[in-house]
């Protein structure tokens, strides 16, 4: 039954457009929020529930066998690359930018209920999640050992000619920032999987934790990016930015991850205080209090009229959980244990 | 009716099991293999089905409460402090490894539905998957670019000393060039973030398709360890070799994506030339066909009663759709496009 429910929502959702090239079976995934559905195996992956969606994939072997001509290993390169060229330009008619190549991987199509194409590439249906808004954001790290007062206040000095740059221009501030927040768990999470590489040891479930809260300040910079464009010389300063600190927090975490994991927490808490702040100023009228842009409503599974107050309300809990798990991994490393030691916290963002 | 039996299963998981220490509500999710199963939403966070099997998390407020006093922030910090001596003594009693802190954040318990803990940390249940052990495995990319037939040569010249080091020792090889390999998914992916960050663009999910493949690699590595355990001059030679890898490939992968990219298609293509000799020798008993260690059989969801064998039969077909990724990406760069033009093949490994 599944597999004629497939075929069938297949055949409403290739009908009329131009299917990619697909050297393998390509699938379709049809959305259904919040129903109960059978889970259907597809071959050789699994897929996603997130709060009762069910995301299938349905074979469509059918539309691979309009698009090429066959798949067998031993027709020649030469061969595949004409026939598409004749595809490339069809495609183009159709407005579709088009990688032909030999190796041209399928690439599985996500629809919503409604029909309308998963638009976003970084981040698929089953990444979305909903964060929890009641995290306690008064929670801060009181510095007893040098260390640790070493790191708070080299935060709070950084925080001067942040403050004096940016002023009260938040929007600006979240948008140029996050391009630095986003670097630490990035660096982290690579220096924690050569580690795990050369000693041959398990990683407790940590780089993927690091990755994950890379991703999401990632995701939060795409986000402001649609509320505020960047200026020529904010690109030029970020481009310096980057340069200087990645380096230095690469450094950092070869030296003294302890420390390294302690200053993230403390500009983590830096960043709930700027959020705060930047709400207060969208309450006061200040700052308009503009729609959300579609990539936010489809990430942070916002109802379809949240506004910036919403987006922003969200961002600063992700940062709360970024405290949390950056303040813990410090406290593992204190008490002179190794991250793997204590699983993760995976599933936080 | 799905929160009674949530309560029920917690009720009998919990009981006589000591539990670690909650800030916020702790959860714990049952597995049931390949049956239909209601999707119940878990606050704030969705959950995984995978070929038909639901893993369900239950509210453990229950189990919270007998393990801290409470969760209030304005508890301080001396006290909780105080607090978790005693529990991480009761824990040093019970065997387990306990780190107190007050950012300590709950780690959901997961459990196959035979009550047996997920012993994993560093992939769950949701992140397992059947490889397609059809993928061909016989594409080569012929060379026809100065640039491609750089890339070729340096791959079959390395492969001359490496010949010689390792002869037919193919479970060492194996061990010890997984190091390398999952080197380059992490470098790229890692540029890649950087780039995103500094231009404010969108990544095409490239990003996440080279992390994954790192981590299918480290999967590989922590998989072949538990069968071939190194000796101290081939850990020696690992941090060398590991050393200059990463420098040279961070470089050429600054300096050209195109060939970076296109070196490590050819890589893999020699990694399933090496993991189909190691077949051979098993098949003629040259290599014992050992039973294939637990952490395989889960993450690659194999039957119980598998062998080295079926190990590395998915593990070359991993290495296949590598091949495939590679190639792809640089052909990409080939016709002068950039990654994110086209969106990456997500959900391989």
């Amino acid at each position: 039954m599944n597999q004629m429910v497939a075929r069938a929502a297949l055949r409403r959702l290739i009908g009329g457009r131009s299917c990619s090239r697909y050297l393998s079976t390509s699938t379709v995934a049809v959305v259904r929020p919040f129903e109960e559905t059978k889970a259907v195996l597809w071959r050789g992956h699994g897929w996603g529930v997130i709060g009762g969606a069910e995301w299938r994939r349905a074979m469509s072997t059918a539309a691979e066998r309009t698009s090429t001509t066959t798949t067998a290993p031993a027709v020649e390169e030469k061969d595949r690359k004409e026939e598409t060229v004749a595809e490339r330009e069809k495609k183009k008619e159709g407005g579709e930018v088009m990688v032909s190549s030999y190796w041209g991987i399928s690439r599985p199509k996500v629809t919503r209920e409604d029909g309308t194409e998963w638009p976003w590439n970084c981040f698929m249906p089953w990444e979305t999640y909903r964060t929890d808004v009641s995290i306690d954001l008064g929670k801060h790290h009181v510095p007893k050992t040098f260390l640790d007062k070493v790191a708070f206040r080299t935060v709070k000095i950084l925080r001067i000619p942040t403050d004096i740059f940016f002023q009260r221009r938040y929007g600006c501030r979240a948008m140029m920032l996050e391009t630095v927040a986003a670097v630490p768990g990035m660096v982290g999470g690579m220096l924690l999987h050569l580690r795990s590489l050369r000693k041959f040891e398990h990683s407790g479930g940590w780089i993927k934790a690091l990755i994950e809260e890379a991703e999401n300040e990632r995701m939060h910079l795409m986000t402001m990016v649609e509320l505020v464009k960047p200026k020529w010389y904010e690109r030029l300063l970020v481009l310096a930015v980057q340069g200087v600190f990645f380096n230095a927090f690469f450094v950092l975490y070869v030296l003294s991850p302890k420390v390294a994991h302690r200053v993230v927490g403390y500009l983590e808490e830096e960043a709930i205080h700027s959020y705060t702040e930047y709400l207060k100023d969208i309450g006061e009228g200040k700052i308009e209090n503009v729609p959300a842009p579609a990539i936010a409503i489809d990430y942070w599974r916002l109802p379809k009229d949240a506004t910036l107050k919403d987006v922003i309300t969200v961002i600063r809990a992700d940062e709360a959980h970024h405290r949390d798990v950056n303040h813990f991994a410090s406290d593992i490393h204190f008490q002179g244990k190794e991250l793997r030691d204590s699983p993760a916290p995976v599933g936080y963002h």
